[in-house]
């Protein structure tokens, strides 16, 4: 099961909140899990959840995905039953105006975004500082590869019945999906005192392919919005929307 | 010999002109050069100028590029000496205020650029409607192969003494020039009723290699600001700047 979680919260009249609080809010909610599970996921080196951080002209929206059930049951059901945000290293107190939490199983994911017929184009929004590393370096351009593989990778860990093959359909999508607008800009992530190279902004593609594979380019691309997309996406990195 | 001419123009108060008049620019300068030295250009199939118009605040500037000797006397000269710019299909007459040249031969350009040693960073940055070709399609990325091929082809083409291999240093290239910076959109440009799918903005590499390869970067672009890069260079599209 997908499971999103989006809070509002108040800028306690602040500017100085912005997508590069993700690691704090990340410390939080470590604070606000159980030992047991963070063991967990230490040893089996996987990412159950994403969380990010944006504002939206004057609205402050922090968004926690987990990407099965016991993610959900650790994190979000906590989290559900909180009033502000304390972020001790700050002291400060930020209050929770409103949550909104919404989900979606595997299968109704397949159903909505595989079986039904989607649209020729799609377009992704790389909403907070977004990167890719390949060889150990970062990777600050978002190229067909980078994006699906970073979203197969992520989908072939979670989704049980389901697998997306990379050497079979890598190859395939970079031939088909042809970049037809963007608007791209590096910019850099602050984490634990390092600045991470990364990028936001917006590109579209039209999918010159049989209507399976254009299924399939949807259904990996709106699993993305619940796993985000490249690096520490734990951190607040590499949240997105899409527009099917 | 490498020359520019630099043209102010009058804007005529008005907001219409930016870098799409290139094709009619283009136009006028099709009518100011000789019949043999047209068809000369066309037997060749070699395009020994590249030109472009654009906006900088208040001020419209012309540029006008040739890459040897013969299309700076059939060209630059012939302008050099008119005091406007007329545009018959728009009946418009705009007013030259002020004229730059500067000239620069190959061997100067070599001594300069490649015998000198250059910085480990550069900056691209394009500012009128870019755009290359690949199997047909129009590619909107400027990736490092497609900006280094388009340059090494057009330098072969034009420097008599120092050739640049292709096929030697284009892999080369795609390892050691690491993407740094960059704010890129994509936009169209328009050529005769067309929109040519296309992109601006800039782009900063740092190059990780050793100094020879470092200066003959450093010298391709230089010669780029001549050249423009990429497709429709002689129409105003691909007009870069470089800071080395």
């Amino acid at each position: 099961m997908l499971t999103r979680l989006d809070i509002s919260l108040n800028m306690n009249n602040k500017n100085t909140y912005d997508a590069n609080m993700g690691s704090i809010l990340h410390g939080f909610l470590m604070e606000n899990i159980s030992k047991e599970f963070s063991k967990e996921m230490h040893r089996n080196q996987l990412h159950s959840y994403s969380q990010y951080i944006i504002k939206y002209g004057e609205q402050l929206i922090w968004t926690i995905n987990t990407l099965d059930s016991d993610a959900k049951n650790e994190i979000i059901t906590g989290i559900c039953t909180l009033d502000s945000v304390s972020l001790k290293h700050r002291e400060e107190n930020i209050i929770i105006e409103k949550k909104e939490i919404k989900s979606i199983t595997y299968d109704q994911l397949f159903e909505k975004f595989y079986i039904k017929r989607q649209a020729k184009s799609i377009k992704f929004k790389f909403i907070t500082p977004t990167s890719f590393k390949c060889k150990g370096e970062y990777m600050i351009y978002p190229t067909v590869r980078l994006i699906f593989q970073s979203l197969m990778n992520k989908f072939n860990d979670f989704s049980k019945d389901i697998g997306v093959s990379c050497d079979e359909f890598l190859p395939l999508l970079e031939e088909v999906l042809i970049l037809k607008n963007y608007n791209l800009r590096s910019n850099t992530f602050s984490l634990e005192g390092i600045r991470v190279p990364s990028f936001c902004g917006e590109l579209e593609y039209f999918i010159n392919a049989p209507q399976h594979i254009i299924n399939m380019v949807h259904m990996l691309a709106e699993f993305g919005t619940y796993s985000g997309v490249g690096i520490k996406t734990s951190m607040g990195m590499g949240g997105i929307k899409v527009t099917h």
